[in-house]
């Protein structure tokens, strides 16, 4: 068995606030993020319908990159969830008022289980 | 004399999320926004130093095309503001958690008066 694939991260004072913008400017990835607010921890196929494995992790890949989101891998699946106490700690009350805008902009579907 | 250049804007409920986080994803336009949120309106020639024109007009009209901004033209200037009432009524809060965000990031900044 291959020993579990390391992802890097930026630290926290590597979080620029141009960059998680970039990384939200897309609405595949805001979905993720919406989904990901809901749970702690989400399988990476979970986060997304109906992409191809390449799409989903060029996606999962920019959120990472980016400082939005912590990715382990677990046997053969990959878990992600969101780093919410570093981006509070860095921009505080910047992600509950983009998860605001989100539900702001589509209603009702914050309430979905995502599943 | 010709006729002062008309701008196009986005309607209020064309302005879409992902799509203004989109236009602040970049450090050029995030310090534009923040030297505009210090002013009413702005000469497009303020909002940055030391860009070339093209370069100018290319963020501005990303910043518009957008939602984020107003343009209008005064004479030969081209005079810029937030469209601060708009994105409050879409997005509440978020402009300000922005601003908040970016004067987090960049502490000081924000009190100069970006002349």
């Amino acid at each position: 068995m291959s020993p579990p694939r390391a992802y890097t991260h930026p630290e926290m004072d590597e979080i620029v606030l141009a960059r998680v913008l970039y990384a939200l400017s897309d609405p595949i990835r805001l979905e993720m993020v919406r989904r990901l607010s809901l749970a702690q921890e989400a399988d990476s196929l979970d986060l997304a319908d109906n992409l191809a494995r390449s799409t989903l992790t060029y996606h999962t890949r920019i959120l990472r990159e980016n400082g939005v989101t912590f990715t382990r891998s677990h046997g053969r699946s990959c878990l992600i969830s969101l780093r919410t106490d570093d981006l509070e700690d860095r921009f505080p009350g910047l992600l509950q008022s983009l998860l605001t805008s989100l539900e702001a902009e589509e209603p009702g579907i914050a309430k979905a289980d995502g599943s």
